[in-house]
């Protein structure tokens, strides 16, 4: 008898953990410090999956942005809750292929998808998944690719979330990683969104992204930073994009200050782009064990650790493929 | 003038490697021991990237085994050449994306594209690339679809050998791998192929599959012989694929001394599958450093080291998620 009640426990249990496992809807989530396309993405693959008879919610690793938080309201979309734990669910990430930028238990999870327009970054799978990689300018632009082989009709709110996506990523079309696709899905979106006049939402979302007034300088240079493994350093790179360099001038000294603190935990560098979107160009601040490497990869000479960059406003195109060289 | 002669050799030096890195086409390669799909598909993205204006060529790591000879000669295309070495070359990955299937120099190359629907090998790559990974039977489904997102026609000759890639790959449909894309894309081949009848072409396949005369057991064992990485051990399962188990009874012994002598080659364990494709199931035969976990991953009890496994006719989707697991 007592074999028999073990036995149905642990049918009981299996069946419990078999139903809630069934029951969980998938997770949709972007990279840490989430920016509007990590945010906007993770809502629209949500939607497309639970409309195409898989049920999926979006989460976010983090809160959003003022940037994020302007497209949110214009749009009328809903932040997805914050959750940093995925462990034992079934996940589909957006905007991001690497472990580092990834929910810190993933391995415990079951890749099922992913969405990125960045470079590989290595994630291993015990089953075979969908993977939609591609050298885009945005998530969005990818996103709304799955949308037309599924058949499924784009939300006029989740349309503008994604064109918004696209106008932030790409600098209004400005970086070097805009490619016709970019353009031609903007345009699309546009009309999907009712988005009259795509310049001046842009300059809207540009403003947004400048207001950095009530920020810390640590909440700053956390705002959009990378952490990457570069042959085995631990190598951070964080961006700040605004529309004139003046914005940040007062908190120089403390945005130095915060890479140090930074910088102590563990990375042999930290670097931080200040990216004028109207100048297009980037001032690159620096603090490294070994500066030559960083010169070495920009190509130019650092003064008293900064350097101003003509014409480089993609982290992803211009700065991180040098970098990766240079490390090797 | 002794320097300006320099910065000439120099300059000199860096054209003539500029422009031989841009006058050299891109290679298209599938994984080692190449079988139908890796050979046919690389031959298939080769001339989709030629006709979207990028030179590309396909080459293989490996002879065509039989079976793809039959389909080669079926559809008159021609075999890629045999090459093995990829430094310095732009480089599109098709059916595998791991390191150890791929070209053994990958990393002093430049990957481009991928395309595969096995599970994540951790590959990382400097710059975005093209990834085209998806759930589905046959690395051959999701070229079809790349040609359509490109407006390519496929020609009749390549048609023909995607579709016996479809079919081999699915075992005529009826590994669990098979997704409804996989049947109504082979569907469509057919007709661009002038295949009528679709079953025929796939006896045809399986006969010259199971034409094992006049090769010698290590032969056979690494004919489809895939290495993985399992937790730091390394994992070998090899697989024939035949219309009766009989037609390999004589050569048992043999295989089973072939495997011994492939396991010593480091690997903590070697499985060969046997697979009746008509009884729809597998002899595995397992060598290895701890056969239980080799049993926990089976979910079987070997008996002088081999067992049938009813039903087990994919090594990626019926046995390498097993492994992977008890490995951990």
């Amino acid at each position: 008898m007592k074999r028999f009640s073990s036995w149905l426990q642990t049918v009981a249990f299996a069946l419990v953990c078999g139903f809630a496992f069934a029951a969980d809807p998938m997770l949709v989530v972007g990279h840490k410090n989430p920016d509007t396309d990590a945010i906007v993405s993770a809502i629209a693959v949500a939607h497309l999956k639970t409309q195409m008879g898989v049920t999926a919610v979006p989460i976010a690793q983090g809160q959003p942005t003022p940037e994020t938080k302007y497209v949110l309201e214009r749009f009328q979309l809903t932040a997805p809750p914050v959750q940093t734990t995925v462990a034992g669910r079934q996940v589909f990430l957006v905007d991001h292929s690497d472990y580092p930028q990834a929910p810190d238990d993933l391995t415990k999870a079951e890749i099922v998808g992913m969405v990125d327009h960045h470079k590989l970054g290595g994630l291993t799978t015990d089953k075979p998944i969908e993977a939609w990689v591609f050298p885009v300018g945005c998530s969005g632009t990818i996103i709304a690719r799955m949308y037309a082989v599924a058949d499924v009709p784009i939300p006029q709110s989740i349309a503008g979330g994604m064109l918004s996506a696209i106008l932030s990523d790409t600098l209004m079309f400005k970086s070097p990683t805009t490619t016709p696709e970019d353009r031609t899905t903007a345009a699309k979106l546009a009309m999907l969104a009712g988005v009259d006049d795509i310049q001046a939402l842009g300059m809207k979302i540009f403003e947004a992204k400048s207001q950095f007034k009530g920020i810390s300088a640590m909440g700053l240079l956390k705002q959009d930073f990378k952490a990457f493994n570069m042959s085995g350093r631990k190598v951070g790179v964080a961006q700040l994009e605004m529309m004139d360099l003046g914005m940040v001038s007062p908190m120089k000294n403390d945005l130095r200050k915060a890479m140090g603190e930074l910088k102590a935990d563990g990375y042999h560098s930290v670097l931080l782009m200040l990216t004028d979107i109207m100048k297009e160009g980037t001032e690159l601040h620096a603090l490294s064990d070994d500066a030559g490497i960083v010169e070495t990869a920009l190509g130019a000479k650092l003064q008293s650790g900064s350097v101003w960059l003509p014409g480089v406003v993609s982290r992803k195109k211009q700065v991180i493929p040098g970098l990766e060289k240079a490390f090797k």
